[in-house]
C-alpha cells in the first residue's frame, strides 16, 4: 500500500512549528507495512493545496492530509478534497449536535462559524474527533482514498489510533509489522563502520540496514519487515549477530540505552564505585553519571579541578610535573584520576583534562587534545585524543570516551 | 521567489526522526520575504527523488534540498540532481584536499569513500562545510536554481548561514526583513506574565509579541517586520522599553543568552571568583558555568559531594548537622557554599542539596525539594524550592535556579 501524507499549513510552511505531525503517522503507517513515499506540506490555499492531492493521487493510493478542518475561513480541506472526487459538502446533524453539545460542556456560546465543522462530503465516512470539535473524514472513489485528519498534534494521533487504524485494518489488512533494532556503537567512523559492514548492507533488503551519526556515536539500525513480530525478531537477530561477529566490540548498547546508564548497570552489578576528577569537561561526565536513576548507589562525587591549585591540594596531582609538563598531559590525567580515587575511597576513578576551546590552544597543544585516564583494580590506562567542534560538542566527546573506557574496563575484568 | 523545500532521507519517511530541517530553512527563508509555498519529503530512491526534483522545478524557481551529501551508497542528491540539469561530476581537488585534511586533523585514516562527497556537478558553486566534511552546492539553469544542502542540522544551519544566505542575497536580493528579539525572564509564570503585558500582546500587531514557555523560563518574543533591520530594531526598541518598564525585574538577558554567560560576565567584570558544591545537580551547575569560552578566569573548581562523607570529610560539613537533619536541609546547603568558598579560596560559592528523584522522597522530603544557598562578600543566603517534573527536569531547575542567585547577588552590591 503506497502512501502520501499532506499536512497543511501556514504555520508549517513559515517554519513557525516543527511537522511532528508527519513523523508521527509515517512511523505508524510503516509499523503496519504501508509504505510512505513521499510527504508534503502545502499552505492554506486552495489551487495549490488540490494541486497537491491531485499529484499524490497519481502515485499513491491513500493519501492522509492532516490540519484545515477547524471552524475559521482558512480551514478548507475538506472542501479541496470533496472538489478533487466531485462531491457536495452538506450539514451532518450528528456531527453538529456533538459539537454544540462540546460548548454546552464548557459553558460557552457557540458562534455559528463552528458548523462549519459539521459539513461533510456526500458519501464521506466520518471519523469522531474525541480530543476536539472538528470530525475527520475518509473519502473512497475509483480504488482511491483521501483521509482528512485534524491538524493539532493530540486530535490527530487519537482520531488516527481510534478510527483511522481500525479503518484502514478493515480495508486493506495489515500485511505486516515493522521491528526495529538500534546498535549503538562508539569508537568507529561512521565511513570506517560502512567499509565494514558494506555487504550486508548492500545484499540486505529485509532487513535494511542503516547508519546514522549520533553525538553519542554512529548507530546501526536493523529494520525488518515480517507477519508478525516473531518473525521480524528472528530475522534481526540472524543480521545482528553477523554485525557483532564483526564490529561487536564497539557495540556498547541497543535502542539507544545510554552509556551513563550501562556503565551504572556493570557498576551496580559487581559492587564497584565511581567517582571523577574533571577539567576541561567541568562536571558534565559526573552530571551524565548522575542523571541515571539509583546512582548514588556507585557515584560517590567528584572534583572538577579548574585550577592547577585544586588539582594539587584537593587531588595530590605533583606541583613539579604541572609546572614542567603543564596541566594537559598524561600524567596529569593518570594523577587526577588515581587521586580521586584515593580521596574519595572508590574503586574506579576518572580523570579528564584537556583544551575544550575555542582558545587556549597552541600548536603543540591544540583546542580538542584530551587526556583521559582510568584509575581501577587493575592499575590506570589512559587514552590521548583529538576532538573537534564546538565547546560543548568537545565536552561531550570526552565524556563519551571516558565512559567508554570505565564501561570497557569493567566488561574485561 | 517561489521557493519548494525537499527533504531527503529514508529516516525522515520512517518518521525516525522529526523534521526540523525544513522549519528552520523555511522561516529563515520568510524572514528574508521569500515564498515557501511547498515542502516535499522524498526517500533515498533515485527515481522518486528524481521526480519530486522535477516536479519541484515547475512550481518554484528555487529549490532547495536537505540531506544525503554523505560519503555512503545511499548518498545520491548530488548525482540526482546533476542528472536533473543533465551534468556530469567529476573530483574537486579543494573537497577532496579539506576531506583528506579533516581526517588528518582528527588522526583517523580515511577510507575512500569519503571521496564521494568531493564528487561535484559541472558548473556548481560549491559551499564549503565549515561543520563537517560534505559540501553543498548550487546549481543554476535556465533561470532555476537547484541548492543541496547536508542533511545533520548542525551541518545544514552553519552553511545555511555562512554560504547559503550570502549566495541568495547576492543573486535576488533580499525584499524584506524579519527582526525578532527575545526577552528572557525567570522567576514569572507564564500566566503571570501574560496578565502583566495581555493589552500589549492584543493591541500590537506589528511588532507582534509572543510568550514562550522554556526550560530556562518564560521568553517574550518581539517580531517586526520592515524594509529595513534599522527601521525593524527602531519598532521593537519602543515595544522593550514599555516591557522593560513593567516586568523587568524579571529579564536576565535578550536573544537567549544563557544565564551562565550572564553571570560569568559579572563575575569577569567584578574580578571575582565562584566554586560550587553539587548534590542533587551532580556537576550540572558547573558544567553548564564551563560551557562557556573563558570561564576558567573565574571558576576555580566545584565538588560533587554525593555522600555524607564527602560533605564533611572534603567541604567541612558538620557530622551532627547531617546526622539529625539530614542531608537535605537548609544548614546543610549552607555549609556546603561557604565550606566550597573556603576550601577553593574563592569569593562566591554555591550550594546545592535536594531530592531529584524518582525515588529517595518522603512526605516530609518530597522529590523535588531542593536547598540552593549562595556564599558571598554579604554573607549566604538560602532558598527552599520545590520543582517537578523528571530528574533531569529537577536538576536543570535547580541550577537555573543557582545562577539567578548568583546574578541577583552580583546586581545588588
Amino acid at each position: 500500500m503506497i502512501v502520501e501524507l499532506i499536512t497543511t499549513g501556514s504555520e508549517l510552511l513559515l517554519g513557525q512549528i516543527i511537522n511532528t505531525n508527519a513523523a508521527y503517522m509515517a512511523k505508524e503507517l510503516n509499523a503496519v507495512g504501508f509504505d510512505v513515499v513521499y510527504q508534503t506540506t502545502v499552505g492554506d490555499n486552495r489551487e495549490r493545496m488540490q494541486a497537491a492531492i491531485v499529484h499524490a493521487l497519481t502515485r499513491a493510493e491513500l493519501v492522509i492530509t492532516s490540519g484545515g478542518l477547524g471552524p475559521t475561513r482558512g480551514d478548507i480541506t475538506k472542501e479541496v478534497s470533496a472538489a478533487v472526487f466531485g462531491r457536495e459538502l452538506s450539514l451532518n446533524e450528528v456531527c453538529a449536535e456533538r459539537i454544540r453539545a462540546h460548548f454546552d460542556r464548557v459553558h460557552r456560546p457557540m458562534t455559528e462559524n463552528n458548523l462549519r465543522q459539521a459539513m461533510i462530503p456526500a458519501g464521506a465516512h466520518v471519523f469522531t474527533n474525541y480530543a476536539g470539535t472538528a470530525p475527520g473524514i475518509a473519502l473512497e472513489q475509483d480504488g482511491k482514498v483521501i483521509v482528512n485528519l485534524p491538524g493539532p498534534p493530540p486530535e490527530m494521533k487519537d482520531m488516527f489510533e481510534r478510527s483511522l487504524k481500525p479503518y484502514l485494518q478493515r480495508k486493506y489488512g495489515f500485511a505486516s509489522v515493522i521491528v526495529s533494532r538500534v546498535l549503538d556503537t562508539f569508537g568507529i567512523g561512521e565511513s570506517k563502520l560502512e567499509t565494514e559492514i558494506q555487504d550486508l548492507i548492500l545484499t540486505q533488503h529485509n532487513p535494511t540496514l542503516a547508519l546514522l551519526v549520533r553525538p553519542t556515536g554512529v548507530i546501526i539500525r536493523i529494520t525488518a519487515k515480517a507477519a508478525t513480530t516473531e518473525v521480524a525478531d528472528r530475522m534481526i537477530a540472524g543480521v545482528e549477530q553477523e554485525i557483532r561477529r564483526r564490529v561487536g566490540t564497539y557495540i556498547y548498547a541497543v535502542d539507544d540505552e545510554p552509556l551513563e546508564e550501562v556503565v551504572g548497570k556493570k557498576l551496580l552489578a559487581q559492587h564497584l564505585t565511581i567517582a571523577c576528577a574533571e577539567s576541561c569537561t567541568g562536571g558534565l561526565l559526573t552530571s551524565r553519571l548522575t542523571d541515571v536513576p539509583g546512582s548514588s548507589a556507585y557515584l560517590m562525587g567528584s572534583v572538577v579541578s579548574y585550577t592547577n591549585e585544586v588539582k594539587a591540594a584537593i587531588l595530590g596531582v605533583d606541583r613539579a610535573v604541572l609546572r614542567t609538563l603543564g596541566a594537559v598531559s598524561e600524567p596529569v590525567a593518570c594523577q587526577m584520576a588515581e587521586g580521586v580515587r584515593r580521596c574519595l575511597g572508590t574503586s574506579v576513578g576518572v580523570g579528564i583534562t584537556g583544551i575544550a576551546g575555542p582558545d587556549g590552544g597552541s600548536a603543540e597543544k591544540p583546542v580538542g587534545l584530551v587526556y583521559i585516564a582510568v584509575a581501577g583494580l587493575q592499575g590506570t590506562t589512559v587514552e590521548k585524543k583529538f576532538f573537534t567542534g564546538t565547546r560543548s560538542q568537545i565536552k561531550f566527546q570526552a565524556t563519551q570516551t571516558a565512559l567508554n573506557m570505565v564501561y570497557h574496563s569493567l566488561i574485561h575484568r
